[in-house]
């Protein structure tokens, strides 16, 4: 393992609770490919002890640099405290297979490129962990790869966005949460901050103006501030910033008009969070246990990462099972139905796919994204297809496409965090995948 | 909360790694009773953020100051990183229920008292936090308190011990370890210490002669430096110790004569772990996993702590839910055979009953234990119905009775850790329970 081939950049030990997606280029750096950084072969924390080059840590970094980042994100748990989300002592609900093995062979071509690879191809490059396609509610497909394996669970970054989603318009549909409500009204903490004039629905969409900065490569960007609070160990006797995650976002100051531009901040998903907290009295763990992990029949328990008081991390700490990953994004495509049980409200799942405003969107200049628009923490592509993802950095996904009746969930771990870097790999793949589905039936 | 009710030690943020079975008598000062110390009445960490003298944290060892212990121990991992035992996906195997209330009324009289008490009553002395009893493979009993629910899971402190015990008389039993073969034989890195000259016998039976004291009232006491070497967190700069659990067990001086008597000493069961992982290159926690908790039905993942390489600690790091313990018992109690499988070599299961060497038990002058013996990190009463049991701090335990055909699995979070606080209420109290099972049939 040659050291040039490093992740460029020095991450801090709070580098993994850094998951954003950026609309920043592709970096151009030479990183080893997927065979060469397979985490397998590369033996990380093998042995009794481990070999001194193949030991992963979580205060020095370590455990987060490519190419050792492809083995901790199906370990997270190894690293750092966590809080479980119990699926209950029920018996999971079966997943029926319909195999179609033509899938690989599928062509489409790279956004930006010219010649044409394989859906099998695509993997590699977007240094896929794990795949499963639903379609008509079936599996047919279902790979690994790397350090996942189908018990195990890998970390979902950004996704996670779209369950802290998910269970906010749940609780609106309930009546417990007011979208048009200040979220000073449910946080009187936030009063002072940027949120304390901003509604519920702006932060839900996003549509907060914030002075929030989640360039890495900025070393003053706030969001390294956020990291430090967040970050579960002991503070150095020289901190004096914020020491948990409710302790950080009063200090997030405005910056513009809100309810103008989207702007994907994870401090928005995180004040979601405190006002799901805050109406149930129970932490976004046991919300998403009792709401939905209880219900769905899922095969394992889910976990978050927690700070330092044991606050979930909802704008990025979700881990969890690749199939049960996949037994959610089916529960979205069926209107929140599983198992002959509304779930989910209906109302709920239309108020995602109705998206969120456009023009807003526009302003946040994605250039592989036109026309695409961002609600309740969801992605909507406003595609003939009425597709709609939820996005984690390094290539997570659940991507659910109705008119092709198909879900696809993805854990990856590209050396690129930036979705940028899969995008053009990915958005053509899913479009050619539902075209054959849909030809297929 | 009265700060005078507190755990009178200051315990250290590494106390977690404390858990041993001492023959210490029980400490004499008040505490809070079960009732007064209900975590969940008590409100440990709920609210967003929750109070201040509410919020429990691992490095400055508030988490595990009684009655704070009360809680934590159910929710170990919101507090340090941790491995998973995966069971699969399969799906459980369901526990048949034949309930007998009437052994909450099964009278019988503490050890050193005079007035007899009622199973129920003897559950708020030790401080239970939940039991199941089976009796012919049916769940007869089984209750929760505190802050554990069926679906929760609570540390087995030392009940870890056997857990590690049975994998090394299982991989006896297929060949890969030679009980009569020196320990550094298989870890040369121990050539130097205690070990170096001691069987695996002795360390399985832990007959080994060692320099190292589990006196917690002695800060110079070798737990505390092994303690600090397992602690996951980063170490202070000045450290210059030990820093995992493999760097410290080479440490361990010989003090005597191996094989003469017996020791309870924790750091057994770690080399134990050790020759475990050596010969199968797996961790325990891998090993645990593949040879029973995937083929026993269990309802939940178990998980163990782990160092700051990411050592599960195979000396009380074990945490499970309280219906798997039963599984596992019953496991155990039916000579290895669960769902129609061998799991367990029958001749492992012989190889635990038949205990160990009594003489070498009696030198270290258990008052409450005569004529015990240990076998395999199994604790065996030589009484009349043959039972044998595992046993860990604050009051975890299996208790397998054969002539009853019966299983007790209990947690607990007794303020004192010393098993000998929850003997008088126990021991009596399993032989009164075993008595009553075989009348009623």
């Amino acid at each position: 393992m040659k050291q040039a081939y490093f992740y460029p950049r020095v991450l801090f030990s709070c580098s993994i609770f850094l998951w954003s997606t950026s609309n920043n280029a592709q970096e151009k750096t030479k990183f080893l490919d997927a065979e060469q950084s397979d985490p397998v072969k590369m033996g990380w924390m093998i042995g009794s002890p481990p070999p001194t080059d193949r030991i992963l840590r979580f205060d020095d970094g370590s455990f987060f640099q490519f190419p050792a980042l492809r083995w901790s994100v199906a370990h997270m748990r190894q690293f750092m405290p966590t809080i479980n989300v119990s699926n209950g002592l029920k018996t999971p609900t079966p997943l029926a297979t319909n195999s179609k093995e033509d899938i690989d062979k599928i062509k489409f071509t790279p956004l930006g490129e010219k010649k044409s690879i394989t859906w099998e191809e695509s993997l590699q490059k977007v240094y896929a962990d794990g795949v499963v396609i639903m379609h008509h509610g079936k599996i047919v497909y279902e790979k690994y790869f790397g350090a996942l394996t189908p018990e195990g669970q890998h970390a979902a970054m950004s996704v996670t966005k779209s369950f802290t989603g998910t269970l906010g318009i749940m609780l609106v549909e309930e009546g417990l949460i007011d979208p048009t409500k200040l979220v000073s009204e449910y946080i009187p903490e936030l009063q002072n901050s940027a949120f304390g004039d901003a509604t519920v629905r702006q932060v839900m969409d996003m549509t907060t103006a914030l002075q929030f900065s989640e360039d890495y490569a900025n070393p003053n960007a706030e969001i390294w501030k956020f990291s430090a609070a967040g970050n579960p160990l002991p503070k150095p006797k020289d901190y004096d910033g914020p020491k948990t995650y409710y302790e950080y976002l009063p200090t997030v100051k405005k910056k513009g008009v809100h309810g103008e531009a989207f702007g994907y901040k994870t401090v928005n998903s995180d004040v979601l969070g405190w006002i799901i907290a805050r109406v149930t009295g129970k932490t976004i763990a046991e919300v998403l246990s009792e709401k939905i992990w209880k219900k769905l029949g899922t095969e394992q328990d889910g976990y978050y990462s927690v700070d330092a008081i044991g606050t979930p991390f909802a704008g990025g700490g979700y881990n969890l099972g690749l199939r049960d990953m996949a037994r959610f994004g089916q529960l979205i495509l069926d209107n929140g139905k599983a198992n002959g049980e509304q779930i989910i409200p209906k109302s709920a799942i239309d108020d995602i796919k109705k998206g969120g405003n456009k023009k807003a969107f526009a302003k946040a200049n994605y250039s592989l994204l036109k026309g695409w628009s961002y609600r309740d923490m969801w992605w909507i592509t406003n595609n003939d297809n009425g597709a709609f993802c939820a996005r984690g950095v390094h290539g997570q996904l659940i991507y659910i496409d109705p008119k092709a009746d198909m879900v696809i969930v993805r854990f990856a771990s590209n050396p690129v965090a930036a979705n940028s870097a899969n995008d053009p790999y990915s958005l053509p793949a899913y479009e050619a995948v539902a075209k054959f589905l849909i030809k297929a039936k």
